[in-house]
């Protein structure tokens, strides 16, 4: 049996746009000799679809899209994600469905079971979980079609009771097929190669595995749809970051000798990439092609700009210097010698003036209070407002700058330089900004050395430095690593071996700075604990702060 | 049998005052001769804890307490939500149960089974459900123990495929006791006292409920818990939107006669006086007393205004109004006699200085183009750097004046008047923002006359109104809320008898802004559908866009 796998990047909500990319597929498949081709979890809908799947609307729509598809595959079968109705009295309103068509029609829907609910993930808010297990009968084969989850109960994982395969098995199936949307985060590929492969070999059978590609706002999905044989070797893994599309043929998947395992970048070059699908897809699905950033002469807003130039062309990345009178002086040369590297559009806009104005403004009013962090904030506000008065003109969207470790800790301004359409590198530590630099670098620098090894600061009073009131980013880093992403208290991190004020001190800082980051862009999301729709805090709290 | 039912205002992760609190009830209900005190749901934490849950610290810790809780209760026993551990190997790490305390220590947990997933609930993210049922037996009684959702299976209720009180009446209770954390909205008293009868008569039991008083950030609770016998009347409701406390005889409650339904307040009433709650739980529980707006003249800062003053105190509410060359002069007069009728403290501060200073400064690169949304925003965003300034350089926390059709169809500046720690309008449609400044107008005219009957207006350009890019709000907020609260979709709006131009450009206004929404504060949560964690969207995406 031939099979094809098509790794698409759907755009969510666009029934037209999904439909035709995968009509284009079922025709490939046909062209190419293929009895069956499989697409993504929830791929008519695009994932995640999040509350457009209350509205009946959108669920008719996705079901009238999956008729059309199901009216093209005539010689060719396929299986492809839909939401759909939960028919029986009792239970959530929708499943989330994989259907087999054939023949012109739905032959066959099979449900998912294991919903995942944690993290960035919602299912269990839509749907209701199969309960009745049942392959797929096809050209004398049985197809063991699972959706994502559905497989990643495999021995520890202590979250389910259930585990479809292990029903499933009983029908004797020939083979394991697996839609998936799981998204990227930098440690992901080798779980999710090993969650693969344990099925693999508990069950001896190969296993066809289609995941999403592209950017769905802050969720990136990699990709890396494979084919693995029944001894849990990878015959072939799709491409990374983009759409791919291959055919199978499954005895030669069992067959094949002398497989040699996929070589896979390391983290920073995941993330590398990662970001700049992100930033791509963010803009061309929202139909903009342009960004707009303020280019501070630091390393975040360098590697955001590098970032976006090769996401979207460097025509098409307008830099925008904002020296005030705290700037110093190499703060705008470094700036500069990027621009220039790049050859990006670029302009130097003096605060000062509209500083001025607004000082005077505020005068009377501040009562000769000494300057504070309300000056600080004011000018970072300032260019705030002229970025997003340049961004509403020309129809930019500004790039927000902000790494993980400010905000983790609420080191920037609200309404200031915490502004933007995307966080790019909200999800990336200091310490990794530093190391995306060296990797952006690796060939040619592009980034102004300077840039890379000068001491950071917000350069918002007379020689503020970041270390003033931040502990060295490598040691806070650690610490907010094990808080955030592994969820460690303050008792645990103290016992590594960290000072126990400082530790009281950082996470403090983190939670009571929830406030700020409820108000942030969306972040792209490379780790495994993300702010935003991943990581969900009560603001008004009193929990270590 | 005596049963006390405290009903407490608690603080998320606030362990300390919780424990207090729960201990001087435990002692209140002693002295008073009860022989049982029943607490909220997830008291000990507060409720919801959201992902502090996810911290073995956080749970510890509800752990610890309740351990020092049970100690004190030696005579009088009690009933407190807490999370605890599930223990098995399988399934998710936590219950949220209620413990039975007695003698100084915890006798029997009882778990949650009904684990709410819609709306603003997120419970199946972290607990597992209970499948096991069993009653607490106490002096000779058997108590039916359920956590809120519990109750919620009556009738036609399609989620749940289980009903706890199904199993737990087998076992003969005498009453159902149910700790709840049920938010308020303007329509729930009737229908939760609509299902606690339906449990009552069903299952001919008295019943006491006992649910969370206060505001949790964006989430308010109105308390309202009460005894109820067997015949599904109230014997007794407690107290709306502030702690209370009472004891009952269970017989008593099953012989009273003569029993007078519950008089409530209209839906207006309701969210006023919630809305009040809000603001100042927000800002007691930070630990801040003085707040900040932006009077522009218009009706929503005029009402947001009042509504702090009752919460904070007239002098605690710092009134800035911020004329520029498009205000109307009548924005300054009646905003002037607001504050003068609330002698509430303000200033003063045009906003020309600021405007032309960066309006200088951006002309250089805006070439020519002529007057657009970009100067009007640029307007409202030196507003919000001055009240963001004031709020700096002070330590007050700005209130945002938006409300929830302007939120809706993004008629706001992001970064401007779209700034603050809490929206405290922007679930109230403004067609309810109208009544809501009669409602306040009832007695005493507070809110100047002109303010209400004037057409509304943005004043950013000569002689601008919001009808010029808005329909009229009667048929703006009818559209919205079937969109929004009802979930309807455009084929079945229009099928209302409304235009299907005007509806898709709604819908689509609405679809296209979630990135501005995705970006305000939280906002106080007064009906059905709230714009926030109860409501998920895609940015990305082009659905109805």
């Amino acid at each position: 049996m031939k099979i094809a796998l098509a790794q698409i990047n759907y755009h969510i909500g666009n029934f037209e746009s999904n439909k035709q990319k995968i009509l284009d597929s079922v025709k490939k498949a046909e062209k190419e000799g293929a009895d069956i081709v499989v697409f993504a979890e929830l791929a008519v809908s695009g994932y995640p679809p999040r509350d457009f799947l209350e509205f009946r609307d959108f669920v008719n729509q996705c079901n009238d899209t999956l008729q059309e598809i199901a009216a093209a595959c005539t010689e060719t079968a396929a299986i492809i994600g839909v939401p759909t109705y939960n028919t029986e009295p009792k239970g959530k309103p929708l499943y989330n469905s994989a259907a087999f068509v054939y023949k012109g029609k739905v032959q066959q829907l099979i449900h998912k079971t294991l919903l995942p609910n944690y993290d960035i993930f919602d299912e269990y808010r839509y749907f209701e979980p199969n309960i009745k297990f049942e392959t797929v009968s096809f050209k004398g084969k049985k197809l063991a079609v699972t959706i994502c989850e559905d497989l990643w109960n495999v021995q520890d994982n202590p979250l389910y009771r259930i585990n479809p395969m292990d029903h499933l098995i009983k029908q004797n199936p020939d083979m394991i097929i697996n839609i998936a949307a799981s998204p990227f985060n930098y440690k992901q590929a080798e779980i999710r190669e090993d969650v693969l492969r344990k099925n693999a070999l508990k069950y001896r059978l190969p296993l066809f595995y289609v995941n999403h590609v592209g950017a769905q706002t802050e969720l990136l999905f990699d990709g890396g749809s494979l084919a693995m044989n029944s001894k849990g070797e990878v015959v072939r893994e799709m491409a990374w970051f983009e759409e791919d599309f291959a055919v199978f043929d499954t005895g030669e998947v069992e067959s094949a000798a002398n497989i040699q395992a996929p070589q896979h970048p390391g983290a920073i070059a995941r993330i590398h990439d990662a970001l700049i699908m992100g930033i791509k897809n963010y803009f061309g699905k929202l139909g903009f092609n342009k960004a707009i950033l303020g280019l501070s002469g630091g390393i975040d807003s360098a590697v955001t700009s590098v970032l976006a130039a090769k996401a979207l062309g460097n025509e098409n990345v307008y830099n925008v210097l904002l020296p005030s009178q705290y700037s110093s002086e190499h703060s705008v040369t470094d700036s500069l010698n990027l621009v220039k590297n790049l050859n990006m559009p670029h302009d130097i806009i003096p605060i000062k003036k509209s500083y001025d104005a607004l000082d005077e403004t505020l005068k009377p009013y501040f009562k000769n209070l000494p300057f504070n962090i309300a000056e600080e904030n004011l000018q970072a506000r300032i260019r705030g407002v002229i970025l997003m008065a340049l961004s509403n003109k020309f129809g930019y969207i500004l790039l927000n700058t902000s790494n993980k470790s400010e905000a983790a800790v609420g080191y920037g301004t609200l309404y200031g330089d915490m502004n933007g359409g995307l966080s790019v590198l909200g999800d990336v530590y200091k310490t990794q900004v530093y190391q995306l630099a060296r990797y952006i670098n690796r060939e040619n620098g592009i980034i102004p050395e300077n840039i890379i090894t000068k001491p950071p600061s917000a350069e918002l009073r007379p020689g503020q430095k970041d270390t003033d009131s931040l502990p060295e980013y490598a040691i806070l880093d650690t610490i907010l690593y094990e808080y955030i992403e592994n969820r460690k208290g303050p008792k645990e991190i103290v016992a590594m071996g960290y000072d126990k004020k400082l530790v009281d001190r950082i996470l403090k800082m983190v939670n009571l700075n929830e406030y700020k980051r409820y108000q942030t862009p969306p972040i792209l999301r490379v780790s495994t604990k993300a702010f935003g729709m991943g990581r969900r805090m009560p603001i008004v709290a009193r929990y270590l702060s």
